[in-house]
């Protein structure tokens, strides 16, 4: 079977010269940077020859479609589109551009791709276009900050991790104020079109700032791209995140090795905490890719409405019966956003914001008569650490932090205690060592395996082309679906992969804020009845009591292993071919 | 120039045939782990023919060689080994051999190549020969549980981490009865020899057991192998400890993978802790590989007796400074052993130690009274959350548990605390978020790099050579350096290794302990005037204000950056040749 990503320059791929001076960053870039920068990146093939843009059926809205449609008068309901080779493209294909770009939200391994991607389009199909980057996020486009992107600029980063080349930002372009110095900004800036990379949050702006332009007859079209390590950015079309697969990918690396670890010294139960406040599909993904002993999936905890105590004791049980075959060692997987799956603790936490901010807390402890019973309950089983926490750490609004609490410690902590009270009954005679973990920062920047590297490379030509073609308001979409092969860890050929655009406001539906509608992209969350869940749900009990633990090793860019995409895509593109 | 190991075949290397089933491992190893079972390892040329041992000029001792000549009367004074090809080897040197291998305390990468090597020398030279490995370290050889050790046991963890083939332990041959008990051991398996693989404790437990042996006239002799990822393991015929090189690269990994976050994101100073308790060899050699803006080397704290303030002030100082420059972010690296280089931080834990044995600590706070000025300065300096922990966190033994403060936390708010004072006298204008890591497990079980892999294989062919030549008390040495060649990342190719064995007594010092004279093993602390650090110190301040962070990017086991060796490693060979 053909590789799928160029490899050794045996694939006519992208592979760019390097600019005559080579100064900035032949001293400060590793070897295997260094090495990356000139890796040749494949294309789907309908963009490398003549191609037009079909349109498919009319499209809706994922719920209430007629608050979107009263939102989106200009937008709603227009078709997706899918590029198709065709040997008479239409004139304007060819014409210049002037576009921007935005990073937006929390960073992701491609990013740089996506902003190659659009890059070498205007450069190999409308010569003579300019592109500029916005600095800093949408704040950028506020402020009107940019810097043009040049061959020379975008060189060292080709195939890196990190957004510094123009860096991110968090802010959001929300009010009218800032709808109109956006205008301003993309005005005088004369842009025919604008590309949002970010999450849900980020796609739904670029869909009101494309719907903004629009109904003031403005020329500049807005595509965005799906960016989240989080992965809960995905539907039919859009199949996956871009930087899910290289994040996962780093954090088992060490979840494997922690493993290896663990099995070698046979005393520690390693908690590991993963990045992933919404939605559960980085701990979802690693267990697959590392058969760990125990995995919390956060949206089974929701849907089985699980409380605290459940979910210690399900950790506990195990954790017992694999004593009684000596095992006192395992891993332990758990995501960032556990607590926000349990309703008890969201109950604890609103009664406590209440209490905290109208009376005073007494040392004495009279102030938790407040609390109803059950939250009095659950408050009462927390270590002491996690009470404190609860009541000393506080936003600027004077609300707990939930994000700060340490859940894989205080799972420890609980979990410890409950083994103690069963020692003493003696239906329990293992020994109990917790070490915890969080792995988060470390795989946002990391350098982006091949498939994101491609993926991205394409999402970004793939926008370009999109406003080539004067489209708006759709989200790059590339699939590599078109002819899946379920062989090994492989989906098809780059070659092979189709490119379009999805109407943002078919991913949209509604939520209530402050008595007003307002259009949101949901979160995907893990489909307990999808692939991927299936899956591990049909394992688990085995890699509970079994070791069946996978080290999946570093991040490989040559050779065996290299070009692996997620076991999460795997199972749902298989599961829909 | 010729590559130093053997990839994709194009090196006359060990490349072992798998046996015939492969169940064991099969469904339970990744790609790239299965592709490293069958990475072929070069050898030394000197291993590759036949060679005799050329004894070096007598020994002395590290220290007090009166003492350690006491405490060895048969071993002290002994020659340094070399092996030299020869084509008139002795009769003996290929009689069949039962040997015994064991590892001894933290995991590194690389210990199973060790014992392939051990395993792969029997069968190349002395066939019929048996070797027992000895289960979970020390203790193994003291209960005499081991498992013989053949083709197929051995080969699914041919260039793999961990220690999970057999296992390791802390436990220490230390008492008459231990000794007593090992000695029936190595008599009941009619043992020629035993190696110990561990660090410089179990090193000297090696040296005692072969002197032990010795002076009973039994035959077994006893080679230890250098073995930590701390890299405080080493003299200048042992020129690194085996794991090092893999465990820095892991963390380098993930610290360059933080440093692009801090980049991109240019809000968080990122408080990184690696492991290391008594050398900062580990953080060193990050540093040099990754180029932090700010690097505590706790052997340069003690030096200038620096105390916790003047740490504190130093990172507040480059915080400060890169604000004026908009730089409000950063990555700081941190041994973990940082606290016990710091001689008031010691005085305070032993008084506390004496006060909470002794006395009980009132609410208000009475029991303070009793610490010195010096260390109830530093108390009240100290975060709350660290108080507390000193107070409430104790070992069974009820002393505080040093080990278990996160230095990298307390950093992190005594540099809050201090910048918050500076702003309020307006001296600092910045914003300072700081985000903790610490690496440490992680790294212990990672896949061995090529370096580790091709240096444990050489260390165990070596170990089993000396043996086989009737050598005891020697530390298997193998040297990279005979041909250095000063260019790129690269030592001179394995072919050229010398290989030999180094006089464990030579090593030694002693230390009084209960009125005795113990043999120790000098740990090899990062030497202020060696080359690394001198090469750290001229380059950090450019470091600290400029940002030359470099991305080292995962561990690649083929192309480029695949065989480079650890920093300290090349400066200090370099410095040598």
């Amino acid at each position: 079977m053909a590789p799928s990503f160029a490899i050794n320059g045996d694939f006519p791929g992208t592979r760019v010269t390097p600019p005559s001076h080579t100064g900035r960053f032949a001293d400060v870039y590793s070897e295997v940077q260094n090495s990356r920068i000139g890796h040749a990146l494949p294309l789907p093939s309908v963009l490398k020859c003549p191609f037009v843009i079909v349109d498919g059926p009319q499209s809706t809205a994922a719920g209430n479609p007629d608050e979107i449609a009263k939102l989106f008068p200009n937008l709603f309901g227009q078709p997706s589109a899918s590029l198709v080779p065709s040997d008479s493209p239409p004139l304007h294909s060819n014409r210049k551009l002037k576009l921007g770009v935005v990073l937006s939200g929390g960073q992701a391994p491609g990013g740089h791709n996506v902003i190659s991607g659009i890059f070498d389009y205007l450069q190999d199909k409308a010569e003579g276009s300019t592109l500029y980057g916005f600095r800093g996020g949408p704040a950028g486009i506020m402020k009107c900050k940019y810097v043009e992107l040049t061959s020379d600029y975008i060189y060292p980063y080709r195939n890196q991790g990190g957004f510094d080349m123009i860096r991110s930002g968090r802010d959001k372009i929300e009010t009218p104020e800032q709808f109109k110095q956006a205008e301003e900004t993309v005005q005088k800036l004369d842009l025919d079109g604008l590309v949002v990379i970010g999450g849900d949050d980020s796609n739904t702006n670029a869909c009101l700032l494309a719907e903004h332009f629009r109904s003031k007859n403005m020329k500049t079209r807005v595509i965005g791209c799906p960016k989240t390590i989080d992965g809960d950015l995905k539907c039919k079309e859009v199949p996956t995140s871009f930087g899910f697969d290289t994040a996962c990918k780093i954090y088992a690396e060490m979840i494997g090795n922690v493993m290896i670890d663990a099995r070698s010294t046979g005393k520690y139960y390693h908690f590991v905490r993963l990045m992933g406040r919404a939605a559960s599909h980085i701990t979802l993904e690693c267990a697959l890719q590392t058969h760990p002993n125990i995995t919390i999936i956060g949206e089974e905890v929701a849907a089985k409405k699980m409380t605290l105590k459940d979910v210690t004791d399900y950790i506990v049980d195990i954790v017992s019966k694999r004593a009684e075959d000596n095992y006192n060692y395992g891993v332990i997987l758990i995501p960032e956003g556990l607590i926000d799956f349990i309703p008890e603790v969201q109950h604890l936490i609103a009664e406590l914001n209440e209490i905290l901010a109208h009376d005073t807390v007494d040392e004495g402890g009279l102030w938790k008569k407040k609390l109803t019973d059950q939250s009095l309950n659950l408050f009462e089983l927390l270590p002491k650490a996690i009470q404190e926490q609860l009541m000393l750490e506080r936003d600027p609004h004077g609300n707990v932090q939930v994000a700060k609490i340490e859940t894989e410690k205080m799972l420890i902590q609980m979990v410890e205690t409950e083994l103690e009270k069963r020692k003493q009954q003696g239906t329990y005679k293992g020994g109990f060592k917790g070490q915890s973990h969080f792995f988060g920062y470390e795989g946002r920047c990391g350098l982006p395996t091949n498939f994101d590297s491609s993926y991205c490379y394409a999402l970004g030509y793939g926008a370009a082309a999109l406003l080539q073609f004067g489209k708006t308001g759709l989200i790059s979409s590339v699939c590599p679906n078109a002819l899946f092969i379920y062989v090994a860890n492989l989906c098809a050929p780059v070659e092979e992969w189709t490119v379009g655009g999805t109407a943002l406001t078919s991913l949209m539906d509604v939520e209530r804020r402050h008595g007003k509608f307002k259009p949101v992209i949901k979160k995907a969350m893990v489909e307990l009845d999808g692939a991927p869940f299936q899956k591990f749900a049909s394992l688990r009990d085995e890699w509970a009591l079994k070791n069946r633990y996978i080290s999946p090793g570093p991040i490989q860019f040559t050779g065996p292993g290299s070009d692996d995409i997620s076991q999460t895509l795997l199972l749902e593109l298989g599961a829909q071919a």
